[in-house]
């Protein structure tokens, strides 16, 4: 099997699994922190590691423009070229060039765009995405399709979905089968349920070694969202890893953690932590702030990330207002290891039998905001 | 006394030292790395202390206006503040303020400024700058002094090098004498000997701790900076720690080095590490370059520190085109461990008795230059 994938237990749809790849085992629900350019932003790939981080997400547009598959393969793959020697997940690069509005033209064949760093013209179709994939090494490919935006008519997402499906069957028959190795197909359909059917009926046809929700997280809202969640995980083969791509805040990994969904990836952790943003179990909060100024406890007293072991508000927060690096990295650091944390509480309380203990917690706490400044 | 200083060796004018602090010992000759507000840009305190540190330098200019002294007391100190546990010497904040041309009014008492960052007024005296380094419970304090422009006439070099005289004896007098704390004077009188030499008879009568060599560094080039290294070190105290401030580049260190100066600060390695640039035995290398693209070697094949323990050329120099904080990052953890390697490799040689057969091998490589380009 290319992809060895174990669910160990469930509690209602919400399921504790193992997947295996050539890397490493991947503890799921699992959360991927992002990589953009070969680089989890701000962090040293030991410092991804130490939060417990056991696969990252590579972005397929951005290296294949800079600095180019070819070179990656080169240099050994991006596990080394990166020296992340955990598993990889890359995307197909669909989402980032279909986001050129004016820059790209899409066709049955594929899509053309032209590229935002230096207007050279590329041609990305299902094989070529694949391809590039493959030179990058990574564990996890992820078939192309098109992220259909929303909102979207009905005619509109069916038409984008049946592309995408076409497109699913193209990529899986350009994938090279390797052990430790996999690809994931995409669901799309907007949020119409019986195109989200479809696509799932066609996906499992082909036949993936896991598969993705794609199309959510795009401006329709948590409900919706939810409200799509509420069905689709369980289109989608009981066996096989399901992702949720994306996603997003904290609360909205525990509802879709809730309702069946595997595996998440998001900037948002590391995003925030350039924009002096600090999660916390009570909520986030910006270190900008000046109530924090004199502050000298930590951003979180339960977190063991060098932010919280080592630093005080007013430090982080001198360091924010002075524009310092190392403001970027510590935040950076204490928001992976935050939602590391958060997976990692919620793979316990399912081996723990205490998920519905831990959702109540967790929302109580969210809801009970920040602790009070120092007077 | 204040601060113990050992000469454990000596080679022609050159002394292998150790100065104990409150905060640990220092092994001279030493090079502080540059922690300006409180943190060494882009490193966390953990990896400056991996590259051999064990002293760094931090700014009262930049320290008094953000986060304000009171704070940082308030904090339990600059060490604590900023988890940098070794020792620290602070500067008296006199450069920085003397550099704000326009914004500052200079008097026998002291010196008015506006601060680059609101415009608001402060005025900084010898008490207040001594003050100030209390309240950061810095373990070296410098006096308060001017560093006389270059060029200067003999007639200012005088007025500017008798008022900072004056001034060393009323930072003296406001030095509160604590155990593994101390206090430096600072020589000033351009490259003029018979002032250098009434500045060290001036400062040897106060007496302290140790001895700053000041005004060199500033435009007047190698060549000059050394012909006033060949005596003014000698003009201080034997038994006493001897500084060059603000410098500078290796061959600047290494010639400083030969003519008696212990101890070194100088930002080019963290500002070096912001500009793409990279410090090797052969000489700088800017990995922007394009013919390190491609290149699968380390920066320094025999450097320990994870840029070149871990990564390619290529990858830094992708990572320095898509301006990404890992760059920075690394870039300047290497030029750290590279500065630091280099104290380190002076004070073997001259416990080994091959001071000369380092330094010369040390020229060598430097004209020697980078390896050559992969063909």
């Amino acid at each position: 099997m290319a992809l060895k994938f174990d669910i160990l237990k469930k509690h209602n749809k919400t399921r504790l699994g193992k997947l295996y790849t050539r890397h490493g085992i991947v503890h799921t629900p699992a959360f991927m922190p992002v990589g953009t350019c070969g680089t989890v932003k701000a962090m040293l790939p030991e410092s991804v590691e130490s939060t417990g981080a056991e696969i990252i997400l590579g972005n397929t547009y951005h290296l294949m423009l800079r600095p180019g598959a070819d070179l990656v393969e080169k240099m050994g793959g991006l596990h080394k070229f990166m020296n992340w020697n955990r598993p990889i997940l890359t995307d197909s690069g669909g989402f980032q060039v279909m986001s050129l509005k004016g820059l790209r033209k899409l066709t049955e064949e594929g899509v053309s765009f032209k590229s935002h760093i230096d207007g050279k013209t590329f041609f990305l179709t299902p094989e070529e995405s694949i391809g590039i994939q493959h030179k990058l090494d990574s564990n996890i490919t992820m078939s192309l399709d098109e992220c259909t935006p929303f909102p979207a008519t009905y005619a509109e997402a069916q038409i984008s979905m049946q592309r995408s499906m076409r497109w699913a069957q193209r990529s899986r028959d350009a994938f090279q089968d390797r052990d430790g190795y996999g690809i994931f197909g995409i669901q799309q359909g907007s949020i119409f349920k019986d195109l989200r059917e479809e696509s799932a009926t066609k996906l499992k046809k082909i036949g993936f070694d896991g598969y993705a929700i794609g199309g959510l997280a795009v401006g329709e809202g948590q409900e919706k969202m939810f409200e799509v969640l509420d069905y689709a995980p369980e289109m989608l083969p009981e066996d096989k890893p399901r992702y949720l791509m994306g996603v997003g805040k904290p609360d909205d990994i525990v509802g879709a953690v809730l309702r069946g969904v595997d595996m998440f990836d998001c900037v948002m952790p590391t995003r925030s932590g350039r924009t002096a943003q600090a999660f916390t179990d009570y909520g986030p909060i910006n270190i900008r702030n000046a109530r924090h100024r004199e502050d000298p406890r930590p951003v979180e007293a339960e977190c063991d990330c060098p932010l919280c072991r080592n630093y005080s508000r007013a430090y982080i927060h001198h360091l924010q207002k002075c524009n310092e690096i190392l403001a970027v990295m510590l935040l950076s650091w204490h928001n992976i290891r935050y939602y590391e944390r958060l997976m990692q509480k919620i793979r316990q309380a399912l081996s723990q039998d205490t998920l519905e203990d831990f959702v109540k917690d967790f929302y109580k706490k969210q809801q009970q905001g920040d602790i009070e400044p120092l007077v």
